[in-house]
């Protein structure tokens, strides 16, 4: 069993990092530990003892290698956007953060590839290579301020991860530190390649328990010059979610199909966005490609599909402007949600996309049996549901729980996963099991112990403790 | 160091598997071992002891058993099209055929999924949900007769995969036989799911060494609708060439984006293809997408681009009937090549697109010194050049090996991979430690060691041979 080190065993780590980083980059002030102790993941508050803010591959090997002989939990952290409690510091012990490293190394035009450290804010790096005509797909809804080593931990999705893929799809190589304190440079520079195993797919998502990425070579694609995006509404959340099969059924592949249900829409209206009054769900859907007139008939025809499937009103934006409004309803959410009761319990379920519609029904029944208020809207596309719990006082916690359970057991029964983009993390690692078998994660913690034998390398994180 | 099993060793193992296969499941006649013995990597012949072919994966398992508790050595097999030696049994042993589990278990076409058994073959499933109005991208060009289990196993690209992706990309979730001969199921059934280690990137590509696979969930998209080719002639190969990152660098994304170099374009001129007079090279550029004219116009773009590059020449596909033509000229490349010398050794490099008009050049000149024809064909879009090396006679061997090495050099040092999409397997094991730092291939060495304690599994593949 694990426990926070002790003041003698942090002691000799401050003395022995003393030698290797300068007095700003290791602190124990109580704002940096505050600061320190939560992410987004509504999971609670764990004070590190030492952060720890490196600013090149060599002082963080130092930095691994001293918690390594010390026993002392490391848990590297991005930009604590993460929803799933992957940086908190369960035990204490030293939050590795490389908000220091941050530079963008080389935009290679000519390649199609960027090559930054793990710092860099993604939203950053977007604006960075469309300014030169090449295209980052990846999108998190965090993108103005996660940083692109957290979205490798977690292998980040988003809104367009439906046309354009997930983080993994654009990694080619990564510098990556080991728990040893062992630097190896996996993967490739080329845009394809299969020598070896995918050692870079298993360190993407692995959610900071086998290494960090001190760089990270990144695949671009040529920028999409034309973007449309419509809004369309729909009486009942059926339909819509219904619609988001049609629309995929008729051929078309948008970049992004989010889903709002009922709640949602309600909490959005009038804040950012007005609904037409029959409006009890919507999607957005946005097209894009190189050629005008071609994206807009393809939006035109997702306009048709979805007004056979019911849809009562279609805002298309006319320009920018107006797109970014219609954004803004989506971006808007998951606020607007907390605005409506004071505790907001947010999950990220996927399943496949013709479960989308009786998935959010029986999620729709739980919670009028329970008495919690359910909203879902995400990422309909690919099944990626965020699922969100709103209710008003502790004292309805037990339910609260209780209904995650059954939210976890019902997606899983309908072949779903208890997480589409998260990751487990903490919030979820006593939930996997639901998901995988037995002999999954067996394997899985034969990998960890393979390459971090003593377990000080982000403990207690996405596979069930032992008992 | 591995040994071919003894006689009463397969003795024992025979004794054993007739009592879990019918007699037609297990052979060892002369003809069947001898159609075992080679794939098309031209490595030379390795005759296994015994050739198994299961019905289902309970078979699967106790082969794999029997096999493992015996130490004898297996080696999956599928449809025996690899060109890197990944299913030759080195060491005799047995090889398990998946030829007999080939259903189409479900096209699902309300989530865009298809569950396949591995002995399926790529391009009938193509076929299958292409009738569904869906697309399976992934393209190899033995798509008539390479399986999908051996596409799992080495990973597989093709022309296509520029624009979208290789196999692993496609691999939502696995059923999959360890050494130990436990079944597990990996992956996820929607679209989306980082639950855990991503244990499916890690078996997909790992050639057949980490276990098997005995069903694939793959994902599939809508099909585009209008495809358009055309086949655009240089004068001179660093022309070519370069026009291949002035096509990307003016945004375009086609799907396949292939080269011909002069000897290629000389060995397929009257052959299938006639190519005007001063075409010494030639790019068979493929766009694609859901709008008649928006397509059209990407090519005509394209066709702007490579003409202010140097084009002299392009032809563009009428009808279905021309870009077959087209497509007949690229794919008869390698069977030409073969007819200009007796024997032809193809590598399978990838290097950052950039580099592609140097690389073209110092194997020309490497050519050139060692006397022997270099013809460079390939996945220009990615990188990936199919570089070819004719010669006459067995005396040149020497040379040809000299010229191997250097080639595989030259590469890693332009920053590319010695394998872009054939994989490693035997023919570049020896070469792997030119790319890949010793601890990157230790620890895939303990990957190995850790799933296959004993080594039975595909002996002498992809990493070097511990000396």
């Amino acid at each position: 069993m694990r426990t926070r080190p002790t003041p003698q065993t942090l002691a000799a780590l401050r003395e022995r990092l003393s030698k290797v980083l300068e007095p700003g980059q290791l602190r124990d002030d109580p704002e940096t530990l505050e600061e320190f102790a939560q992410d987004e993941s509504d999971t609670g508050k764990f004070l590190p003892d030492l952060v720890a803010f490196p600013a090149n591959t060599s002082q963080v090997v130092e930095v691994v290698r001293a918690c390594g002989s010390l026993d002392v939990p490391l848990t590297p952290v991005g930009a604590r956007s993460g929803k799933s409690g992957g940086s908190l510091c369960l035990y204490g012990g030293l939050a590795l953060c490389l908000s220091r490293m941050a530079r963008i190394v080389s935009i290679q035009k000519e390649n199609g590839v960027a090559v930054v450290e793990p710092g860099v804010i993604t939203g950053e790096l977007m604006k960075a290579v469309e300014a030169q005509g090449l295209f980052y797909p990846p999108d998190p809804n965090s993108l103005e301020f996660c940083s692109l080593g957290g979205n490798i931990a977690e292998n980040a999705g988003g809104p367009r991860a439906f046309k354009y893929g997930v983080t993994r799809d654009y990694v080619l190589a990564l510098e990556w530190v080991l728990p040893s304190g062992e630097v190896l440079r996996v993967g490739h520079q080329p845009i394809k390649g299969v020598a070896g195993y995918d050692l870079v797919g298993l360190f993407v998502g692995s959610e900071g328990t086998l290494g960090v990425a001190t760089e990270i070579t990144l695949q671009l694609l040529p920028l999409p010059t034309v973007v449309k995006t419509a809004l369309i509404c729909f009486a009942s959340v059926a339909e819509a979610a219904k619609a988001v099969g049609a629309v995929l059924q008729a051929g078309i592949l948008p970049r992004t199909l989010e889903l709002l249900d009922d709640v949602s829409v309600k909490a959005i209206d009038g804040r950012g966005y007005d609904f037409p009054p029959r409006a009890k769900a919507a999607l957005i859907v946005e097209v894009d490609g190189g050629h005008e007139e071609a994206v807009f008939a393809e939006l035109v025809r997702v306009g048709e599909v979805c007004e056979r499937a019911g849809a009562v009103d279609t805002a298309v934006a006319q320009s920018d402007a107006q797109r970014e409004q219609l954004w803004a309803a989506r971006r808007v959410v998951s606020r607007a949600l907390r605005a409506l009761k004071k505790f907001k319990i947010s999950e990220d379920v996927a399943v496949p996309r013709a479960e989308i519609p009786r998935v959010i029904e029986e999620l729709k029944a739980m919670g009028a049996e329970l008495g919690l208020t359910v909203a879902t809207y995400g990422h309909a596309g690919d099944g990626n549901l965020h699922a969100n719990i709103l209710y008003d006082s502790e004292a309805e916690r037990p339910r609260v729980e209780e209904a995650i359970a059954r939210m976890l057991k019902l997606t899983v029964k309908a072949g779903g996963t208890i997480t589409g983009e998260h990751g487990v993390g903490y919030a979820k690692r006593d939930y996997l099991a639901l998901e995988q078998a037995q002999g999954v994660i067996t394997l899985q913690r034969e990998l960890k112990r393979l390459m971090d034998p003593s377990g000080f390398f982000n403990p207690g994180k996405i596979l069930p403790l032992v008992p």
